[in-house]
């Protein structure tokens, strides 16, 4: 059975792939406005890796409506689940494979579905929607990495990976400008992108 | 890195360890009041699977309590996510294994552990617990499960396996009485047993 995970190049999405791998034929997917070449990261996490690529573009829309959410709830949460389940609603729309997976993980707050979106994104497009991580708590999900893969921390201005958050960051402050951009963002956001899988 | 899997010998907790296996040394465990032998089915199953098995008393003081929330409820679910969370903690308190899981997913109602009784949990005796199958949907659960191994389903009277519901229920009508059991619990209840692993 074919699943195509949404891919960052970051530990979570990875690790994610990783356990998917014995009971799936796994492509890695990551999502572009096609603002940035930061996708270009998660290309080459994703050879490290050893699995299949394909770059996916996200629709304009997609951008403008996040950023409008994230100005009118004053935080980034809202925009950024946005921007996720369009991300998989993309995906799921493609028709590629029937089941469609991505790293988030049991203690996330964003990106998350609501159940009801869940099974929305599932019932309307035919698909099932996994989250190997889903049961996995950070200590665990660390523990496993580190078994697992070489990774490289830092904070969003050291770590380029290629979440769709470092396109909507950059389009915010552009188009706003740093003032409105610094009022919703915080300013310390710790990312990991993965340098080299461990042979086991 | 050991994992202890909370096994019944049907087909999730079943799956659970088989999505386990390629990264941690499972050893399945069941818990039994020392009521019934219907725990030998889930050895049985654990044989067809191919992982080491484990047998965990609970104490009677457990099967009390959870009799005493199902009366006062009305209905067996809370009973039913106590002993679970009871079941956990006594594997948790042997310290055998530093991560501890089962078999319940996505979808389930009970026996579902709240987000503060699992970091209460977790916390407590430093043990990292994992539900492999939180991510999943009952459609993804299926197809894996067909894939993997042959089982056979139907109503709990029919099909013996061993979880600890199978006890509480026998517990109850002993104790209460046909008609009071006839009130607690819903006429019909699926249950499955594993029969065989598919080679793959």
């Amino acid at each position: 059975m074919k699943i195509q995970v949404l891919y960052s190049g970051g530990k979570d999405s990875s690790l994610a792939a990783i356990l998917l791998e014995p009971f799936f034929e796994v492509e890695l997917v990551t999502c572009t406005f096609g603002l940035e070449s930061s996708w270009e990261n998660a290309r080459e996490a994703a050879r490290e890796l050893g699995f299949p690529f394909k770059l996916v573009r996200l629709g304009p829309e997609i951008m403008d409506e996040s950023i409008d959410v994230m100005l009118k709830f004053g935080y980034p949460r809202p925009g950024i689940n946005l921007v996720h389940r369009r991300a998989l609603e993309t995906v799921a729309v493609s028709g590629e494979a029937k089941h469609i997976a991505d790293g988030t993980r049991r203690d996330d707050r964003a990106p998350m579905l609501t159940m009801p979106e869940i099974r929305s994104l599932e019932d309307s497009h035919n698909v099932r929607y996994i989250r190997p991580l889903a049961g996995y708590g950070r200590h665990a999900v660390d523990e496993l990495v580190a078994m697992h893969l070489e990774i490289v921390e830092g904070d969003t201005a050291a770590v380029a990976k290629a979440d769709y958050e470092t396109e909507v960051r950059s389009a915010m402050r552009g188009r706003l400008g740093d003032a409105v951009y610094r009022r919703i963002f915080p300013p310390e956001h710790t990312q990991s992108r993965v340098l080299r899988r461990y042979k086991s």
